[in-house]
């Protein structure tokens, strides 16, 4: 049998999910249709609103509603001259949650990742480059994902901050490799932070 | 710190799905808003279309756009004689599956639960009696779950039935005892429907 257009429509929607398979999308959809419709018409506008009003912050390039973000827009972390250099938003939300951190950020969005055409401009390092030209930082912290492209990345952003003379730091492996920041638990992350090593080009 | 306020409200909205926790509301909101945009916006108008659109058969009560649903329009599912009662649409997905059954359906959407303040109206059992009285229908088939409700309501409707000197059956229990007719696979649930028995008044 086939199910109506609109209600196979909807589960195909909700498989484009992270973690949403047939199953699930279809348990979701009678769930919505068959007693949360008010709920389903919520999820309908938040999705339509965030996606008009949310961009990136023009100075760090995280999400928001706003110009400039909320960390961004604190005297006080601009002032600390520490800029940590994550991969993305969650990122950000994961290393505010250890509270070792007050400092401002930078998000990449991604990482470097030639085979699939991702370059330095893709990441916003041209962004970045302007800012160590312009900003008095006083050490750059790179807390990208400890994976091959996290690494790259990171190396990549190391030499440009050796270029302005900005003394700089990698988060200690604290964080297992391989894995990804966004799930490591807060007492490690709070760990690799404290425990962060100045990159010292002579070993490269 | 504190996400924009239209990130906030969509996280707290993709909760509201089964099976979804704040972790992985997180993870779905920044997927969307960092590289499925498009996806999203489709997400959004296929809630907000399915919403609108879908009700509910006029015959049996499964979720259709239809004034009445394909099942039930079937000329040959109607001469065939035989009524299947389930649960919810889901059920009647899980039973099409099987290949098994050829006859029509009637979709309770829910079961008598007293504790709740569900009553025989509120799962359409006034419909059905209507048309136990004005439908050829040589046989109901209960297939409700096997759980304490789902037995309990296949008890009423075999009382309904006998009123009208109806042959009623019970699906066999090849069902778990306990389980969700939705979760099971369809070799067991075929063995269930062509194993049925008939309900003996006698036995009750
Ligand atoms: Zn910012
Ligand atoms: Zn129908």
């Amino acid at each position: 049998m086939r199910l109506s257009p609109a209600i196979t429509e909807l589960m195909r929607a909700l498989r484009t999910l992270p973690g949403v398979g047939p199953k699930s999308a279809q348990r979701m959809a009678f769930q919505i249709l068959e007693r949360q419709r008010d709920a389903g018409l919520q999820l309908s506008k938040a999705l339509a609103e965030a996606i008009e009003r949310v961009g990136h912050c023009s100075v760090c390039r995280t999400l928001t509603e706003s110009e400039i973000c909320e960390l961004c827009a604190n005297q006080n972390r601009r002032e600390a001259g520490l800029l940590c250099i994550v991969e993305t938003p969650a990122d950000v939300l994961a290393i505010e949650q250890t509270g070792q951190y007050q400092g401002c950020y930078f998000v990449l969005m991604g990482h470097l990742s030639p085979l699939d055409g991702i370059g330095p401009e893709d990441i916003g390092l041209d962004t970045l480059a302007e800012r160590l030209a312009q900003e008095p930082i006083s050490e750059i912290i790179l807390a990208t994902n400890p994976t091959i492209e996290g690494e790259a990345t990171a190396h990549y952003i190391a030499e440009l901050a050796r270029q302005h003379s900005i003394n700089t730091s990698r988060i200690a492996h604290g964080v297992p490799v391989g894995g990804e920041l966004e799930y490591v638990d807060q007492a490690t992350l709070g760990h690799a932070f404290s425990g962060r090593k100045r990159i010292d080009f002579d070993l490269f």
